[in-house]
């Protein structure tokens, strides 16, 4: 969630409750789910009434090592969250936590469950990382590789010629989060590129002549945007006089309705707005509206096949 | 899983089975846990021996929309899977998939309850997007788009003078995926930089005069790199020439070769072998030394305060 800081360096581990996590693989599974919970206690974390410490141990896949951290995390009076593939290795974490009183969670085993009788098919039990278990170089691997390089060498509005091969255009003034969004898509395997509105200066003129169901406007709050332009100027060391210009709230308001021209000239374009959004929850809406373009279903929908 | 094709266009929604993920936000919770799920039944999807269609409808916060989808399911012979964090929504998704006979499965719900019995704190019930719930503006969201902003400049060795403002610097040979990794972390909160090693290239003075501890080698098997960069060249249009120099199997051992004496005079440095890895996977072997290295704890951990 929002107020999650990454600070090992100074992290006092016995104030406040600890979640440990394990995974035979990585631990973004159980760290995502572990994430979108902690989401759920913010009216206790956000003024620190609870703290929360959580522990990720990844690439466990041995019994031994389970259940030394299955024993610390007893001591720490914690709870345990888990990912395991190979069942025995599943249900030694569960017979081990029962032992030890720790209260466990497994987020693998009940989805896995429910798919392997929905599909008729008994799961492997190998976890990612076996032996042999390897198709790296799919072309979903290449896809993926190749939209990350194309959406670096499209941002800040490089490359004009190159739009037309793009799968997504976004454009906004600056700090409506074009970049971060664009690498974000990217890595769900969609070519970006991003083009900033700036007043005074050209759009290019290949923005005019793609498919405009591509191009996305991204708007944003005033106030927010000029808190966030603050703080970007003086991260910078903008001079005063730049620093003005470029957050002042008559500049930004202007700037921002110059965009809006931009947009009501653009129709077809999706304006979303960003304020308050993280970069996955505006990658949501964006996506959202960009599958349903293209299926035309009757409720919008993120389809794929496996 | 690897062989995940998003392919709205031409989905076929006859052939093979499916699962619909319902959220009351992005619902990439939902569908990281299907992927990481999906991946246990790769022994059959990878020969299409099954077949799996996924169908995401995220942003679902009203009770007749969610109504809608359960049904679709149950007409579809679909199972569902659902993020929901009003509790009150998430019963009736319960209850009508009961009535409807669809199999379904809560991620949210079971470790929110163990959270909370754990914490000694009730959830909020309040999806994200909720009014009133939004606090954007925290740390690590700067953090968090100053590291995107900052590795994207870093990229291919760019700015070899700022070095010593990352957190991390990757460095191996063309194609050992250096570009893919620095964006992930980005979006993980770390400041990256990469740094091309190219025979006969001198490596920038700066690499050796920042801290060693937080440079990281990259190694792959010279068979996989040829395929890889085979595939670049044509997808690039190199011509013939350039094309047998950079992908030719003597010149790819010599390059690894060449890129393995760095290594070993910087012992400091850990190499990371990619062969056969997703980004994922070469990002928590990396995370893993990383943090190990700061906090000297027993077991490698990355450790979080919320
Ligand atoms: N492609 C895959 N093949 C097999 N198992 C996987 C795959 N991806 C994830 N898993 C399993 O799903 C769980 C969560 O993965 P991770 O997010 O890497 O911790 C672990 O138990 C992994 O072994
Ligand atoms: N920061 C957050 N605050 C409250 N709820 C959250 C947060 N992040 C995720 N959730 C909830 O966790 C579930 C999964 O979220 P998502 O991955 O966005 O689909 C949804 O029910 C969200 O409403
Ligand atoms: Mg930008
Ligand atoms: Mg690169």
């Amino acid at each position: 969630p929002a107020m999650g800081i990454d600070s090992d360096d100074e992290l006092d581990l016995t104030a406040g409750k600890s979640i440990y996590m394990i995974s035979d693989g990585t631990g973004w599974t159980a760290e995502h789910s572990v994430n979108a919970a902690l989401g759920q206690f913010e009216h206790c974390l956000i003024d620190r009434a609870c703290a929360v410490n959580t522990h990720l141990f990844s690439g466990i896949d041995d019994v031994e090592r389970l259940m030394e951290i299955v024993k610390q995390t007893a001591k720490d009076g914690a709870m345990l969250v888990y990912t395991l593939a190979d069942p025995s290795m599943a249900e030694s974490a569960r017979q081990a936590c029962k032992i030890w009183g720790v209260p466990s969670t497994d987020i693998l085993g009940p989805i896995t469950e429910a798919i392997a009788s929905h599909l008729g098919v008994s799961p492997s039990g190998l976890p990612r990382g076996a032996p042999g278990r390897n198709f790296p170089l799919s072309e979903e691997y290449f896809k993926r590789i190749e939209a990350i390089e194309f959406t670096i060498k499209q941002d800040d509005g490089a490359l004009p010629q190159n739009l037309h091969k793009a799968d997504i255009i976004l454009t906004g003034v600056s700090r409506t989060g074009k970049t971060p969004l664009s690498t974000y898509l990217a890595h769900k395997g969609y070519k970006v590129a991003n083009v900033p509105i700036v007043m005074g200066v050209d759009l290019p003129k290949t923005l005019f002549e793609v498919d405009p169901e591509k191009v996305f406007g991204l708007t944003i709050n005033p106030v927010i945007l000029q808190t966030i332009r603050r703080a970007r100027a003086k991260s910078l060391g903008f001079s005063e006089e730049i620093r003005d210009n470029y957050s002042e709230m008559d500049y930004v308001k202007r700037e921002l309705e110059y965009a809006g021209r931009i947009f009501s000239q653009n129709p077809v374009w999706p304006v979303i707005e960003v304020t308050g959004k993280a970069i996955e929850e505006t990658t949501a809406v964006l996506l959202r509206l960009y599958h349903d373009r293209h299926n035309k279903c009757s409720m919008p929908r993120i389809s794929k096949r496996y």
